[in-house]
């Protein structure tokens, strides 16, 4: 039996990178001041239908549930956090720097490579409509990225302004049930031909290549941009119109964050969602707000193919999962002595392994060097004293069984 | 808009409890040795169907995909984790000591307090028949309670044995198509009036009755039991024949954990299931193999109403989540000198977090202050020069901006 096409299982190797990666992204919010929230992997249907765009919605992962609901596997998370500062904005003081790292999903048409399920981490600020806060999350994002050892060589940040062109859509008369149509067009414009946009776009082609050739501007970009600056950030920024974002519910300053090399998708992407609480409340509650997802697929992928990257990786992940010390049962009849040390080390919170069944003395010196032990503890017949190994310098010597503990915890730490 | 009826929104105070039960999981599972692996929250319906208990497959949250598959939100872990073994244990020495925190879920009809989701620690050992490796789970599920502040007078774990129980279907020549239904009167014998568990069990019900008032024993519960003495868990544990579980694929010894107060269903259960990775591989693969699972809703409700447990959850969750460092700028023209600083004591690893928006000097200081923060970093007339209040001592000193990091570093840590 195999796992369902487009779902991951997470072998310990993999399971390990993954953590590496949730832990990251849990201390980098917190250095910010962020606050975890959560909320259900599998929400009402209507919840996304019609406040997300219209490419999220075409594959959202829905099915009808044993009591006749319509329910979808959450697609992204931003639905679920309106809903739930709607209802309970009342008891948090504003503005709401809140994450999370929920398991979002689709369901696409299988193709290699493509998933069907990946996690996200998801960064909001609620109740703030200062352009600090936009300043502060794109801060925020490249902080993200800059912890798993990437560089400005590495990644940039291009951030744009969907009020930049709406103010052109006015100008211009576009009538406004199609500027949702028009923006996605400008989206695509730079993964579509030009003749496809130019189409598109109508008479409104004109003016937006115009923009494209010369680099639009404003002066919230601008500021946001300096307020990087500020931060020794600004190698990391720069402003690109043309980024617009796929999702229906942006109304500001949006972003997203590439490789430099252009070898994967966006890797992040955010921006403002000021009228996404009031539409989900029916206008009970009115609330600015701006957030960003980064996924786990993406920045894996780049972290494996990063020299400097998968090292750091690889460090971490080798510390924390290394057994401290290995129990060796040289002697059957001493199992009982063996067990009850053990039970003392890991009340004192060592990491200690063993064999559970009955082997031999060098067998079991080698699963403590494959378990990466620091220390084998010897039980044998010099009870009730015991071999104390530092399987580093390979120095082995007896101490009185209750010396252990001591002997142990001053040893000089690891290099 | 509410969540789906059975799940639970986590807002930031219920998700630092959540996560502070996950910390401890995995810091103890760590100690025993286990590695942290993960699977699909949507396996096909196949993998639970007849392999687990008829209660938890009436309860499948299970419904049919886009693509016509008969799906399953994941009841349990253990047949994914057998899948994973059958298909991949060659490239992992045995036994293998695995753990997981899977989201899990079951549809039933919905009741007060009955969720559709919760969460579970998973330990599982793969590839081990030893009795010492019944003892060693045995261990890792007591000392996983302790680790919550729980003593010996909190808790206790029920140990049985399954095998003890064929034998006696065996002997009083019970045809073995009937055996789990046997196994699953007994189990529930102590839920229910005993002249149901009468009719049930037929000619059997004597023998039972008679072992449930003198209590069953076997060597091997008994070694079992010492093995735990040998630990000092002695008591936190008694033979208990009357323990059979729901699931069927069971085989030998098994066990629940109960809250000695008996206030509560069981907190956390398991046993051997020597089968299942055969029969999950078409008898491809066999192993022996054993684990349990302890949920995040009994234990959370535990640990709220108990005074010592939820005052540690407390003092870690507090110590965790407060900001260090709180910057006040008190002269808007300071702001940008405010974020430059501000990103080099992030970089520096401390959670920093400051007002977004233009506010008055005492609201500043009043939300440094509900932010738990230790300083608060000045920005104001005295620039360059800033003001650093230790909020603890109140404490204010005037030092050169580039003096704050070294001034905020060599501070006496917090009490």
């Amino acid at each position: 039996m195999q796992p369902l096409s487009g779902f991951r299982d997470f072998l310990p190797a993999s399971c390990a990178e993954r953590n590496y990666i949730f832990a990251k992204w849990r201390e980098v919010a917190g250095r910010y001041g962020f606050v975890e929230f959560d909320g259900p992997v599998l929400e009402e249907l209507d919840l996304y239908k019609k406040k997300s765009g219209d490419e999220i919605v075409r594959q959202l992962y829905e099915f009808v549930d044993k009591g006749e609901r319509a329910v979808a596997l959450r697609p992204e998370m931003t639905p679920t956090l309106a809903r739930i500062v709607a209802a309970e904005h009342r008891q948090f003081r504003k503005p709401l720097k809140w994450f999370a790292i929920p398991q979002v999903f689709r369901y696409e048409r299988p193709q290699r490579g493509r998933l069907r399920e990946h996690f996200q981490l998801n960064c909001d600020i609620i109740g703030e409509e200062s352009p600090e806060a936009d300043a502060e999350l794109i801060a925020l994002v490249i902080d993200v990225v800059r912890a798993f050892g990437f560089t400005s060589k590495d990644f940039v940040v291009r951030i744009s302004d969907r009020e930049f062109w709406m103010e052109l859509l006015k100008l211009e008369k576009v009538p406004s049930n199609r500027w949702e149509e028009m923006l996605q067009t400008i989206d695509k414009s730079e993964r579509e031909p030009r003749e496809k946009t130019q189409e598109r776009l109508g008479k409104l082609a004109k003016p937006v290549f115009e923009i494209f050739e010369k680099g639009g501007e404003s002066a919230k970009l601008t500021n946001i941009i300096e307020n990087l600056r500020l931060r020794g950030l600004a190698d990391f920024a720069k402003v690109d119109v043309r980024i617009v974002r796929g999702l229906a519910y942006y109304t500001g300053i949006v972003f997203e964050v590439f490789d430099r090399a252009g070898k994967f998708r966006a890797i992040a992407g955010g921006g403002r969602y000021d009228q996404l609480v009031a539409q989900l409340s029916d206008n009970a509650v009115s609330m600015p707000a701006l957030g960003f997802a980064i996924g786990d697929v993406v920045l894996g992928e780049m972290i494996r193919g990063h020299a400097a990257a998968r090292a750091q990786m690889e460090k971490t992940i080798g510390a924390e999962r290394a057994v401290e010390i290995y129990v060796v049962i040289a002697k059957e009849e001493q199992r009982g002595n063996a067990v009850a040390m053990m039970q003392q080390l890991r009340d004192c919170g060592y990491r200690v392994d063993y064999s559970l069944a009955a082997a031999k003395v060098a067998r079991q010196f080698r699963l403590a060097e494959q378990s990466r032990a620091r220390f084998a503890v010897v039980f044998g017949d010099e009870w009730p004293q015991v071999g104390v190994k530092d399987l580093e310098t390979g120095q082995q010597v007896l101490v009185a069984h209750d010396d252990v503990l001591r002997h142990v915890a001053e040893a000089p730490s690891r290099a």
